[in-house]
């Protein structure tokens, strides 16, 4: 069989599988949920022995340290998977939730409840605790999972899910709900983007290649999560304290992730009160500032390009650039932003208005870090990704996310 | 220039032209659709001139009648894309609904909101009443559009988006919203597909064909609308007389609409009871009969073949199979329907209940003709089209399904 047929062979597995699970209650999905986040606890040790054969692969192919720090998984790392297994069994089933209904002129009762999508495939990259989040994220909302992990951490993520799936099948339900697709190569990749039909919906997660990748090959529908090169503007009427500890925030409290901060505007009238604070502040906690003129005039400034100004860093840097005005900065993220998450700092109601009617990202914050923009901070206790496109899902993505709709119409008899 | 800049360069004036009806206030988009409606009206004339252009090339390429019948415009045509528009402007806005909204632990308030895609792509065939229906629908969900209809109606979409715009400008909007593709031939439909980053989402409407290959072809987001091989399921437990008229009015109504019926499934239970009863009643009504072996037990009836069973007919045809219950009724549909509209005509709660769980289609209905699946009946006022797809909207879609949303979080210098 090819790889295509493979791909195909175990994504009807899962359709097939995926039927039972759309009807299974809440009950059975939470015991189900349990039982997995029990059996990676019970099988702590094959698992951190399976993860020892990746790590040990990726140190003597020579991968960098902080790619093999995301693929090494621990004790607590694997507690981690398992209670986030248990986190997800406490929050709502999002299936069957009635998100619209009434009764029409004629008597029809319509109502709009939400149904899982069917079969969904991951594509991710080497952290094998993506493969538990997956895999009780779909489960919960109704979905067959089809799991394609980076190949470098091959050995974890089959030990987990078949440990995943003893427990799914040890709670009466369909293991075939969770699946590794066939296959390491990019062969295995290219064949699930072009499952369609047999596949609902790809998610990839990872790095803009990636993504780029899938968004442009799939056949498949796609839903795109995460590049973000996110901006925080400085108005004229902001207080430069919160602005300060903002940008701060934004860039420096984790830097390796899609919400930080990546570019700075300051409005021209705080050219001699608030630069010279900011870039001194970023300089001290190790933030190397690429300015335009007005940033370069402070030691230590490198010139900014448009590259920098596109750049998604994800890294102690910043691209920094003085606007004349409140629509010059809405004219620069247009210009430049990913569309994920915009920040404003000011005390001016019309500006912050203007600001978050104009700019058009996932989020728009006023007077807050970009930092929180994420499932948790949110509210909806678990998250898919950051979903930076405008069809279905924009922004954090919880389980009614991971759902479909379907209007139920029940008459009597009626006809036109 | 080539053509595909060509297409960039109109979808980049349709993007500088949607920031500000992104913000237009539901006042100003009602006036302009007010004056849209006036002026077709104003300018019957010339666009029923127009329109003979495009009527007369048909006829004079051997059109077939029921083409040249869509492509006609008539005073009462005209009247009725008028009535369109303003039914559309008596529509609430979806643009600014608050989705969600909440405020979280920390004292930051979220609120989802609704907000417009950007530019909108629409490819159709030749009904130049589309044209009018389309931009009415864009302008008012905040939209930027680029109609692309067929080249035979060429003239007349012309002399349509003419007196469009001309009435958008006297009202105080930028004309740019609404505008024409330019060229006529398949590249620059394909210029249109492949404008990703330009254009936000593309919607086909129009046959299978047409679907198919823009859902093939496109690096644009598509929503996928209309293909309806649509099933009727008369259970054990059915109101005999209520079936009959179901089955007949969704087959007969009108046959060259997606919602309308193309197979029929009957419980075994019912092979001497009901099947001679409809065979008689859709012979008398015109229809050929596509059946099973049973089904050709009677006069008139023509074998089906798996291709019968996948048809979707448009015309006085319907294929019909008996199934020994329930759940052979339900494997029937998910192996050939489309996934657009089944119904289950039963008594039987549990019956009911069961089939609207297990079919996983656009629209369920219990006891009624397929025929409601339509944003007038569900009470939506005005539809785009009928999503057959699962991703973003699903089943008729009015205004709010032309929305994307953002969240909208407002601190007092919140950082994490």
């Amino acid at each position: 069989m090819s790889i295509q047929q493979d791909v195909v062979a175990v994504a009807e597995l899962a359709r097939a599988a995926s039927h039972g699970l759309a009807l299974a209650t809440r009950a059975a999905k939470d015991v189900a949920l349990e039982a997995m986040a029990g059996s990676l606890l019970a099988h702590e040790a094959e698992i951190l022995a399976a993860n020892r054969e990746d790590v040990t692969r990726a140190e003597d192919g020579g991968a960098p340290p902080n790619i093999v720090d995301r693929l090494r998984l621990t004790p607590d790392r694997v507690a981690g998977m398992a209670q986030g297994l248990r986190d997800v069994a406490g929050l709502p089933d999002p299936v069957g939730e009635v998100v619209r209904g009434s009764t029409l002129a004629n008597g029809l009762e319509l109502r709009q409840v939400r149904v899982p999508f069917g079969v969904v495939g991951m594509i991710y990259e080497a952290r094998p605790n993506v493969t538990a989040d997956a895999a009780g994220i779909c489960l919960k909302s109704g979905n067959a999972v089809l799991l394609r992990g980076s190949s470098s951490a091959r050995s974890s993520n089959a030990a987990i899910v078949a440990e995943l799936r003893e427990a799914i099948e040890a709670a009466g339900l369909d293991p075939d709900v969770v699946q590794l697709v066939p296959g390491d190569g990019h062969d295995s990749v290219k064949a699930l983007m072009r499952a369609r039909g047999h596949v609902d919906v790809l998610i990839p997660r990872g790095g803009a290649g990636l993504i780029r990748s899938v968004v442009e090959e799939s056949t498949v529908p796609v839903i795109e999560t995460g590049v973000g090169n996110c901006h925080v503007y400085v108005d004229r009427a902001a207080d430069l304290d919160k602005a300060l500890a903002i940008v701060l925030n934004a860039k420096t409290h984790r830097t390796s992730v899609c919400n930080a901060a990546e570019s700075l505007l300051v409005h021209a009238d705080l050219v001699e009160t608030f630069v010279p604070r900011v870039v001194a502040a970023l300089q001290e906690a190790g933030v190397t500032v690429h300015g335009d003129q007005a940033f370069q005039a402070h030691d230590g400034v490198v010139a900014a390009t448009d590259d920098d100004h596109a750049a998604e860093y994800l890294s102690l840097d910043i691209s920094a650039a003085v606007v004349p005005d409140l629509d010059a900065a809405i004219a620069h993220i247009r210009r430049f932003s990913s569309q994920h998450t915009e920040a404003i700092v000011t005390e001016d109601v019309a500006a912050a208005r203007r600001f978050a009617a104009a700019v058009d990202s996932a989020a728009v914050l006023v007077n807050a870090s970009t930092r929180f923009t994420d499932g948790g901070e949110f509210g909806f206790g678990a998250e898919i990704g950051i979903s930076t496109q405008k069809l279905h899902a924009r922004g954090p993505m919880g389980l009614p996310e991971m759902t479909s709709t379907k209007y139920v119409v029940t008459g009597d008899g009626h006809v036109r």
